[in-house]
């Protein structure tokens, strides 16, 4: 694999002088160009070996390019915010939005390098932990986002070379550190390894690109060109009709036996027991979360459901139960500016508890499955694809130490009818029905197919969807704060 | 002026019974209001004495009104993101955005009350810390908060009482520590202190409403009900017609002599000197921010000028010098929906740099002073209030050792025609001069009015302004350079 990246590459003084220029001015222009497109944003990863010029490299594409729009990132320590948080939670906060450069120096895939080498996680994990890079990186592609993944490469005697010379200069010594030569004597295992996850995660929507680093004229000229022609390629794609979209297949239900259709509407609870019942169970969440190990965990709980089927009110009954300091309700309504030009479930990365708190959503991602779908507001391949990047997603929340909580409330559509009719009579100006409304109600079946669909594919052992009957505001509330006792409790006990 | 709140204000339960459900429709239905309108924010603090039942009223407002509109911020420990701000940082990145409620439980007020009772800061710096305060909610309250300060007082034997109770449940012990007994002592000069505070801060635009704790459902009613009477009032005042503005007076120039008309725009370098001082002052620049002091410094540059004056050129000369790691550059256009619901300043504040970073904004929150000014963006009093804002801004970046150097790229009226004239003839899209590029130039003389007066109320010791003479491309980015390397090895040596 790094056969050709040892072959003594190098670009010559007239080349350079020659080509430099028109590169440049080629480069400005095409950022130009995307800046005002905004139509997708780049996103560019520079790795590789030790010494093999990864700051000079980064140092010239922010020269030849214009830094107004372009941002650098070296993520090295995790500050506290960050720790209380998945890892991926500090690339998701600095992504670039559409029109705009990101440059990552120390990526997402430093970590499993490091630790495989190292011993600290088997290959097992390390093919774990790539896998879930690949489906993050596919996320961003299929967002839209133009990735490009450059690994710089250099011999054993080459790093050798460079380790002594740098080690000779006294303006740079400090840069060579123990750890750099604990790493040089483990080169082959690097180099290995490093083999291993380029292979694995060159994908054909981010593949990765080897550039020998000995020669920095060659490796500057040949990763600005790729950088060129890329964006080029990108917006000149933007121009071109895009072909006829295969639909990726969808179960579709041969029998009409929906999950939906399954449930008990009619359960209910009497007045005085559910008094009785919300006393109870409030008391026991708010003694829940004053346990001693609480402070290692979080909670997200989601909440989507029929329209007027009581997520306002079930939401309350959660809240009264909390103190104030430790939740935050985040109700989600059409995705701000700043969020339109970031892959949609960035919006609610940011939004993530910290440990010991909860995070409570009035509507969430699910969005895209349930209105984006049923309202055609994305493509088809991109709510489909949604399936498995919520799953994702969760799964990165529930390793994190975070009890991810989904209720679907669920009302007949008669009840719906009576609710809304009911609404329109009291003054309230906060319960008036909109348009909006009454036009979901008539997809009804639409919806009840999509909210079915969302169930098989995201009700999964650590993020399962609790269906509740909510014909009864009593009852649904009751089964609500229950699960989220059940499911808190377990996790201490876990 | 406790003394009112020692009185033994209660409220019967029948009362209670009576009053409180009605209470709680207006709220929400003021709330429901407020949030349609988008029109200001409400900002709720909090504060008094230990165990008056800061956190049970806090408790009480979430559970009144609609949780999903409010956050509440209990800022504790700095986060060492934080930490690496100017204090104020952690307030500014959560405050609300119009339309919403934001309550905070903790507040600004009590690092310096404790501090000063501690014998920590002098009465001196208490005086200044709550002046600096006093502008802060001035601030607040001239960009349309609504900010609604509620002080919980008790007594020393009601404070006594509290502790003992607390004490003696098994189920509360938790909560009454060491700090509560340590300060309960202190009851007194906590009281003069408090009372100091108080009347000090006690402003037209952001009073203090002082509340016995002792009577919970008298607290929670006083509040409740002063809430809703703020809100409503402040909604319909939005209603009635703005009386005629009246204008803050700017001293008019009389001789016409303008401090940018005694710059000598013909200053210039030549080509080779240029190249051996660019080559000198990039060298010492990347030296200097690899001192080791270097790291407990941030630098802010803001970069204003003429169209055309060469800000982009002059940036990059300085980006070249640094490690793409350690500088952001912040172009400043129109801002997004979501800065558009907050203070003018609070965009800036969020692009503030860490420790050992530079941020570089090309334009800044001067555009208040400049093009809102000048264009009518903003109402007069607004931009004449902003030299205050803006001043105290920079002396809380001063302080917290961020030094801020400040461009002022000034171009001759020819210059500038003859660069836009060579823009319109050279193909780079980048460099296309738009209408409203013309359409500045023809107000030539109101925008360098409005440059002058910037000058003169915001050029402080502290912060001053750097005029550069850029007719000649060479010798503006030279000073710029020259400048910057200045000011930060003065700090440095400071």
């Amino acid at each position: 694999m790094f056969e050709s990246a040892e072959l003594g590459h190098s670009i010559g003084k007239a080349v350079w002088k020659r080509e430099v220029p028109q590169l440049r001015e080629e480069l400005l222009d095409a950022q130009f160009d995307l800046l005002q497109s905004k139509k997708f944003p780049v996103i560019i990863l520079v790795a590789g070996v030790d010494c093999a010029g990864k700051g000079e490299t980064v140092n010239i594409l922010n020269e030849w390019l214009d830094p107004r729009h372009v941002e650098t990132h070296a993520l090295r320590d995790l500050t506290d915010e960050e720790r209380e948080r998945p890892p991926m939670f500090r690339y998701w906060r600095v992504l670039p939005p559409a029109g705009k450069i990101g440059i990552f120096i120390g990526t997402w895939y430093s970590g499993p390098l490091v630790e495989n080498v190292y011993g600290v996680i088997k290959n097992a994990e390390l093919d774990q932990r790539l896998e879930r890079i690949i489906h993050f990186e596919r996320m961003l592609c299929d967002e839209g986002a133009l990735v490009l993944k450059f690994w710089l490469h250099l011999s054993k005697t080459e790093q050798k070379k460079r380790l002594k010379l740098l080690e000779k200069d006294p303006k740079t010594r400090w840069r060579v550190t123990n750890t750099d030569w604990k790493n040089y004597k483990l080169y082959n295992t690097f180099r290995q390894t490093s083999e291993r996850m380029l292979r694995s995660t060159s994908t054909a929507e981010a593949p990765w690109i080897i550039v020998e680093g000995t020669d920095p004229r060659y490796r500057y000229l040949t990763i600005g060109k790729a950088l060129l022609s890329s964006i080029r390629q990108r917006l000149g794609a933007l121009e071109t009709p895009v072909p006829h979209e295969a639909l990726p297949p969808i179960l579709p239900s041969i029998d009409n036996l929906l999950i939906l259709q399954t449930l008990d509407l009619t359960k209910k609870l009497k007045k005085n027991v559910y008094l009785d019942q919300l006393e109870y169970h409030q008391g026991k969440l708010n003694l829940l979360t004053r346990h001693e190990d609480f402070k290692k965990l979080s909670v997200v709980v989601v909440f989507e459901g029929n329209d007027a089927a009581g997520k306002g009110g079930s939401i309350r009954r959660i809240t009264q139960a909390l103190d104030a300091r430790q939740y935050r309700v985040i109700p989600i309504a059409a995705p701000t500016e700043e969020e339109r030009v970031q892959p949609y479930l960035w919006r609610f990365w940011r939004s993530l508890p910290r440990k010991g708190r909860f995070a409570i959503f009035d509507r969430s991602w699910y969005g895209r499955v349930l209105v984006e779908r049923v309202e055609g507001f994305c493509k088809h391949a991109d709510w489909v694809r949604a399936y498995g990047e919520i799953n994702e997603f969760e799964e990165q929340l529930v390793r994190n130490h975070t009890i991810v909580v989904k209720f679907w409330l669920s009302i007949s559509s008669e009840e719906q009818l009576k609710r809304f009719k009911e609404r329109e009579n009291i003054g309230f100006k906060r319960f008036k029905i909109t348009d909006d409304d009454w036009r979901n109600r008539d997809r009804w079946g639409e919806y009840e197919l999509a909210v079915c669909d969302m169930i098989d594919h995201t009700s999964t052992e650590i993020a399962p969807w609790t269906l509740v009957e909510a014909n009864d505001k009593y009852f649904a509330r009751i089964k609500v704060l229950k699960t989220l006792c059940e499911r808190i409790e377990a996790a201490l006990n876990g």
